[in-house]
């Protein structure tokens, strides 16, 4: 029985998947939904490819409440470059989650998960950083560098940022970029303790190994959300932090153990109390991450399925909005 | 960089890619590449959706000296039947094992599964069943009971085909449909123990929990695959059969130990030999299944992801030939 089955290119979605505040509330919804434990979110399917220092990822969440699911194939294929063509490529499927059926195939070579990684960093801000925050920090270069500037400025329009990277090349190029693209200061800082103590909210978004954001830095009223590390070795914020700080929150339990800032916290014999809440708790209102101004809260995103089902659900409405796509009668 | 993704409906498909000798040659050379041990076959990602009382299994595998890759989403929705829809539905990802950009998009509901199992089924009659079949044998009437006849008659032309079902109406019905699209004698029996006496070549395609195929019954030169058990509950062969043939041979031994016959054996406590050996090696020559035409073999098929990453090369293959198929630059 032949029915509709809507395909979209990466051009078409950059036209008309934006990071904006539907995509946030999606996503946030998502993290609700998280966080009442009715997700069912398989463990990640990973290939490695050696012969071509490939691998290939694939993640999918049921989200009850969501008409769809998503399947996402996520290739990363890192001798690419000197063929000309991007490391990263990659698809989401949207499948009907009453039939099974097919019904979007999104052919966004991980634009959609940058939109969705971006509208969490909102998430996180919207319900853990200070009401007032007049000066936002990032440290990191690269393209979430951007978005989750870009993001947060959706729930705290702040009127300066601060960016610090370790090529200071781009961090002066991000400089001009953002400063152009936001209409608001944009400086590079050569000093990352400057950076935070000047900022209400800081961004980590780098591949570091070793923490980049010490303890010492700490200071009443700031927020930090460390959106960097999604895998066993990265490290980006000092384990000391996240005792200190007065609420530490995961976008999840089970992955930030493995692959996010806890690992390492709890690798140093630093975390020994009861383990942390989910974003998706503080979202629901169960739980109260930032009690005064002056507390000191941080994020750690991971990445989760649950984000891709609910941003590939938020594309499919958008496209059939605005008529991008081809339909195939299949 | 944009590059061209074709896009092949099941309809489509099902008119160019059929159950032919270079589908069956393709499946045997991803069966003989999985004895090499250099094949990646990931476990499967498997998420059920109770509220739907649905489920969706994800299968990869990348087999050296193919091009590329295939991802499987196969859907199942059990209550589509009272909406008017088949229970079964999905898609084959076919990726560059290069660069691993999306090449192909099969939406083809299953039919390539079809089509990847029954090529199994001539690969294992080809290289275990006696060189002389006059009489070939089927229990269970569904799909996989018409394809596996059709499959193994490209390499054993046998004049006669008897069927065994536990629905007889089911029975005459393949028997009329088979006997008119293969041109000869097709005659549905009431018992299978006949069926098997006079056949040199049995195929068990049924769901069966309890075996419908008796340990007596096995007789010098006959030769059988069982198809039909893919899950822990199924078991279609009486477990002493396996001990008394004088080959059993599994598709994958880490799949049979779990999900096939010989997981039955085990649990009897009647396999206490080594592990048997896989039909790649069989395949490569490496293992004699058959050393004399009186010999009793019996080849267990569960399935693999290297089945499909086979089929769906293949299938593009074909389709690029017979120009089928939507180009979509993405």
């Amino acid at each position: 029985m032949a029915h509709d089955i809507l395909v979209v290119t990466e051009a078409d979605l950059r036209g008309a998947v934006t990071l904006d505040l539907t995509a946030v509330d999606v996503v946030e919804k998502a993290f609700a939904a998280l966080a009442t434990g009715s997700v069912v979110m398989p463990p990640i399917l990973s290939m490695a490819i050696p012969e071509a220092n490939g691998e290939v990822d694939v993640k999918t969440a049921y989200i009850p409440g969501f008409d769809g699911f998503a399947i996402k194939v996520s290739p990363g294929f890192f001798d690419n470059p000197a063929l000309g063509l991007p490391s990263l490529s990659g698809l989401m499927i949207l499948f009907s989650a009453r039939t099974g059926l097919v019904e979007a195939l999104f052919l966004d070579n991980g634009y959609l998960t940058d939109i969705r990684t971006a509208a969490a960093g909102a998430v996180a801000a919207r319900h853990m950083a200070p009401e007032e925050v007049t000066t936002a920090g990032v440290l990191g270069t690269g393209v979430q560098a951007r978005l989750q500037i870009k993001a947060a400025r959706l729930v705290r329009p702040f009127s300066r940022v601060l960016v610090w990277g370790r090529d200071p090349v781009k961090a002066a190029d991000y400089a001009t970029d953002l400063a152009a693209d936001l209409g608001i200061e944009v400086r590079a800082v050569d000093d990352p303790a400057k950076l935070v103590a000047e900022s209400q909210l800081v961004v980590t978004t780098t591949p570091a190994r070793e923490p980049i954001l010490s303890a010492d830095w700490l200071h009443p009223g700031l927020h930090i959300t460390a959106m960097g590390s999604d895998q066993g070795e990265k490290n980006e914020i000092d384990p000391r932090a996240l005792v200190a700080a007065d609420a530490y929150i995961c976008d999840r339990l089970s992955q930030c153990e493995a692959l996010g800032e806890l690992r390492s916290a709890i690798a140093a014999g630093l975390w020994t109390g009861s383990m942390p809440a989910e974003l998706g708790a503080v979202v629901s209102g169960e739980v109260v991450a930032r009690k005064k101004p002056s507390d000191v809260t941080i994020c750690d995103l991971t990445g989760t399925g649950a984000q891709d089902t609910a941003i590939a659900t938020h594309a499919r409405a958008v496209a059939l909005a605005s008529s991008i796509g081809t339909g195939i009668s299949a």
